[in-house]
């Protein structure tokens, strides 16, 4: 029973492959896979929770220094102060980012990326990077599009 | 004017830097640079376009090759027809991915990544590959926040 238990646990996190031959047995688990494509897997979570509106664009800001949360909220433009506030720990849950507070007078409070949280970031600029220097393939792609 | 009005068409798309200097002028443009951290650009539209919830996934899947749509929903745990079908035409506009209907018999739709797409797949695939491999730790980090 602690087999199937400690594979039980193991599934909510990542999908078995192939998909439709897996079966609970009280034999050895088959290879657990993880897997963005599979809704259940923990990185196909953490994927969505790096990749969304907010999030990639506060790592990317992240990726290039310590913030406090007034200079990131300006950094990220048109972000509200409860979407900052609330994608900062989803983040700081994911083990992206840390939340230090600095005793200086008056306290302070700074974000500063974990090793994963950079290593995400590093991901983020290289395609951030090729969308800056793709904005005229972009542009020609939308107008021929709308031209149609 | 000449000068002033293609600066003003080239601002929509993107920010000039030092943001708060931006001065229209009869002088030559000041450089303007995209980047995605500033709300107006072109580069962070087509960003957040690629990162969104299951455009970043069916980029991914089609950076395994060509798929047809019933397929693609296959793969894409979760999409619904409807969703799919926007995120297609949006990833589409932004010159991301072809359409190509093949005369065949039964005829059918195959949908393909342009150049543009196949690089930005390969971006998104590195950090897909980075937060598979990173399950145990943001599995670990999650635990202990919630153990707080």
């Amino acid at each position: 029973m602690g087999a199937v238990r400690s594979q039980a646990l193991t599934l909510r996190q990542c999908q078995v492959f192939p998909r439709y031959s897996a079966r609970v047995t009280d034999g050895p688990a088959p290879d657990l896979v993880a897997d963005v494509f599979a809704r259940g897997c923990t990185s196909r979570a953490a994927f969505e929770d790096v990749t969304s509106k907010w999030a990639s664009l506060v790592l990317l800001a992240l990726g290039e220094g310590t913030f406090r949360f007034n200079a990131l909220r300006r950094k990220v433009d048109g972000v509200s102060e409860k979407m900052l506030s609330q994608t900062l720990q989803a983040l700081e849950r994911d083990g992206m980012l840390t939340r230090d507070v600095v005793t200086a007078i008056p306290p302070r409070v700074e974000y500063e990326l974990t090793p994963l949280g950079a290593a995400v970031a590093e991901r983020l600029r290289a395609l951030a990077d090729l969308l800056e220097a793709s904005v005229p393939q972009v542009a020609a792609a939308r107008a021929e599009h709308a031209a149609r």
